[in-house]
């Protein structure tokens, strides 16, 4: 038995998110699909970040117990053989300790959400970005964002459904950058709440159009109240880019 | 009666290119029947380059003449608006002189070719890039594409099909840069031949896979022999960036 270390990209549109589920498609299924005709057996294969319906990821890690006999080099090639046609792609696998797990061991997560500023509907980027129709001002939503860097109690930017024990968590960095109509928020933190770069996203993007002065980004904070929080972020302009391991 | 100008954004690959065609659905047909909403009458868009079946494009140019009373402000709106939900976007349009001519006055024409080069099939990036496998040396085909720069018979690097009158054109400009897995190929000439930047694509791969040397480019070139010239990109990873006006 040899533990694998996988990096995985993939296409959310078509997934009921990452978490296996019985009767729809879910990424952690296809990968699990494609695991049991490596090893001819169940295979479980455990994710760093359990991305909701529509998410995308660029840089998910993933672990899995490989009990067949095949060579390093082979294995990405052979996991993506059996993903065809499905839109997820193992980038790079690799054996690892025994003890490697790609969630617990997991010290930053770093998600990534794109926003389009323009009138027009998106063609190219459909299902790829979030289309924001009025001017956003970057400056603004930077403002707004820095005031919550550090520890804090995120219940007003965390799904009612979020099932971690406690609402505080310490998000190290937001960093908001334009070029042209394309708007990126970039988020690092060690971990996430359910629906929190969302749920954030769309609060300074509330700041961004001028319904709120970047402040009310503090008050909501303040209130620890999930109503309090602006409209979600939808999903398709969401990617986990990467996950730091020590 | 108001000329009109307007940049025009789309996804290629439901289309059989840019130019009108009976019974199958092409980017300019879909842009005339918007247009044929707006002026309530048959109505002809001239674009600036007739894009090849499943060719992408973030900045192509085209003009109409439009005869209803449509404020400058709102025409691009209304265009989207006929034209959903079809991967084509108006993303600006303006008022033009009588005189103004999306193809004849184009003085310069951009296209950007990507490149993902690596093993993993392609998942978010599915049908906008080419996946090439084999490692590739990119100062190689940076060196072989300098041999292009400037004017000549480019008659290797057109399709047998093109309906140019001389196969001589200026080309000013081919800058290849990589950034990790990407490979973007920028090509800038006042116009291009038939195929020409899939044609030279496909030979700088055979280059920067290392099947030829750098200075094969030259010899193809000289030979000016359609048969010469390597396989040719497939459309998926082109398009058409901007066209330049005086």
């Amino acid at each position: 038995m040899t533990r694998v270390r996988l990096l995985i990209e993939y296409d959310g549109s078509p997934y009921f998110g990452w978490q296996r589920q019985p009767d729809v498609p879910t990424v952690q299924g296809e990968l699990e699909a494609a695991a049991f005709h490596l090893n001819q057996e169940e295979t479980v294969i455990q994710g760093a970040g359990r991305t909701d319906a529509g998410v995308h990821a660029r840089g998910q890690v993933a672990h899995f117990d490989l009990v067949r006999d095949i060579p390093e080099h082979k294995v990405a090639d052979a996991m993506n053989a059996h993903l065809r046609p499905a839109p997820i792609a193992v980038l790079g696998a690799e054996y690892a300790s025994d003890e490697f797990h790609a969630r617990f061991h997991a010290t930053s997560r770093h998600y990534r959400y794109i926003i389009e500023n323009r009138r027009a509907d998106l063609s190219l980027d459909r299902g790829r970005a979030w289309r924001v129709g009025s001017p956003l001002d970057t400056d603004a939503m930077q403002t707004a964002a820095n005031q919550l860097i550090g520890r804090h109690d995120f219940t007003t930017f965390r799904d009612t459904l979020c099932q971690a024990d406690s609402p505080v968590r310490t998000l190290d960095r937001i960093n908001i950058k334009r070029s042209g109509t394309r708007i990126e928020v970039e988020y690092s933190a060690r971990s996430f709440l359910h629906k929190q770069v969302r749920s954030i996203t769309g609060s300074l993007v509330e700041v961004g159009r001028g319904k709120y002065p970047a402040k009310w980004i503090s008050e909501i904070l303040a209130a620890a109240d999930r109503t309090a929080c602006g409209p979600v972020a939808p999903s398709e302009g969401l990617y986990l880019e990467r996950v730091g391991y020590d």
